[in-house]
């Protein structure tokens, strides 16, 4: 049972469905980066676990589809617009057959379960919410952004006041989601983005309260390296926000909801939570054996935890 | 001026846009073969227009983009879904954005004019009728089917019974194909299928009327040669509903409408019309040449006559 945003979580995801039997495995994403162009529902971090976990995700950037093409948005240019999201050939078959089939009044769960299974993914990955949920964040320069409009449109180079989720009050957890969390003896949350990928997964109402009463430990594998995010702005943002992209900073960002803390080794001397066990080891996850690694060494220090 | 449909028509049209000033050439297009897949709204008769009159439509075909992949078709194929219609990954671009635009509250003579203005088009492509209209075809096999259902699925294999126009008498003509007209020196019906291509773009409400009234000849080149069309199920169709495929069956079936007949040499013996001017010539548009010569003459032919 994980907890993942985009690229970071969909390595770990990918570690995990290696190690774990896959009706013993769900994952579990984040949603409130979607958004809609020219029509399309796009669920960027469902795609990058998908992508991933079905091994055709394109290795060199850890979204999109591999050997993808360009065709469509090249067609789109010559029509005079300027994409600002990369939209693959085939990635978009993915986008048409979501957006058709919730036009049909299918739910984003069961659009996700058709679509993973497909392609032959055995575990089960769960929208955070059927609902819509959206990522805000304040900037000061430029007022109140969308997720994508900050995230891919400005590179997430504006200063930021405050991240928020638009309807978050309003969505409910799933009935897949509750009964994996109810039922799970671990949950691990993946080294994704703190505030943008993991932020969104707790503000779906009712999840605080599912993970509080987990009858299993949780832990969390630190997004940081050196105390900077791997990839996007985490330990950016973190600062922005006065948190720490220390181990301290992670567990705090956690408080109440962690029962242990997996931390990289450039970390180990950083500012520590103190009242919660924290495993030392190599999180940076390069290769395959890199994830697998990973997921083994998070599981069997979960696995001795107690909640 | 003129009236067409699909592959031949577009052929004619690329050759009179060689021969007349843009702004003094209107191409009318039939619009009751579009449909949704997946969500987007597609016109085959405007986009075979479209690619052809913006010299990017695959010359093997006639219809598509030139060198188009089907990387998206590939990949709906791994979802599992059986795509029955050749969507290219450019072609995408134009569904796409057409959609988005539509849904927008963008007519479809803005979405048309939009696209061919951004393709370097320059005369003017106008769809018959901004609104809904659909050909349904019954048959004595597989009862009533919708155009691409009968066209695409079926191969227009089923034996029609009657061809009819779903939601005709509450379509009406826009206004700019109203002004094109009625201001038209000459109108050329393009040697298109006369049921299916024509026959919609005669059943908006009020374009029987125009026609009438016209200020200047029309003249239609007839789709068949040696009584066989050149693509398609005409000659099949217009046998099934009781009609000729001669001459003299194409000038009864435009009765009041034209004012002259181009056909091929290789039915100069079969039963003509006898009530209008016939002008016999090759009708074939194998080369770019050809295209120019046919609108050339059909223009010389059409441009004598007196409405």
């Amino acid at each position: 049972m994980a907890l993942a945003g985009g690229v970071g979580g969909a390595k770990l995801a990918w570690g995990a469905a290696a190690l774990i039997a896959p009706d013993k495995l769900a994952i579990v994403g984040n949603v409130a980066d979607d958004f809609e162009l020219y029509g399309l529902h796009i669920s960027p971090d469902l795609d990058t676990l998908l992508y991933t976990l079905a091994g055709v995700a394109n290795p060199a950037t850890g979204w999109g589809v591999d050997g993808d093409t360009r065709q469509m948005l090249d067609m789109l240019t010559r029509y005079g617009e300027a994409p600002w999201f990369g939209l693959g050939d085939r990635d978009l078959a993915t986008h048409l057959l979501r957006t058709a089939w919730l036009a049909d009044g299918v739910t984003l769960t069961e659009v996700t379960s058709r679509l993973a299974l497909a392609l032959g993914v055995g575990c089960r990955l769960l929208p955070a919410t059927d609902d819509l949920l959206r990522t805000m964040i304040d900037t000061r320069a430029m007022g109140t952004l969308g997720f994508q409009e900050y995230f891919v449109r400005h590179r997430w180079q504006p200063v930021a006041e405050r991240v928020w989720f638009q309807r978050g009050e309003v969505c409910r957890v799933t009935r897949q989601v509750r009964e994996a969390l109810e039922s799970a003896d671990l949950i691990v949350i993946a080294p994704s983005n703190p505030v943008l990928s993991i932020g969104p997964i707790l503000a779906v109402d009712g999840m605080r309260d599912l993970l509080a009463k987990r009858r299993g430990p949780c832990i969390v594998i630190s997004p940081f390296v050196a105390g900077r995010a791997v990839k996007g702005p985490a330990d950016k943002l973190m600062r922005e926000l006065s948190l720490e992209s220390s181990p301290r900073g992670v567990a705090q960002f956690y408080a109440g909801l962690i029962d242990g803390l997996v931390i990289d080794r450039k970390d180990a001397d950083a500012p520590q939570p103190g009242d919660i066990p924290v495993l030392v080891t190599d999180t940076l996850m390069l290769t395959g054996a890199d994830k697998i690694r990973l997921a083994q060494e998070a599981l069997a220090f979960g696995g001795n935890l107690k909640k």
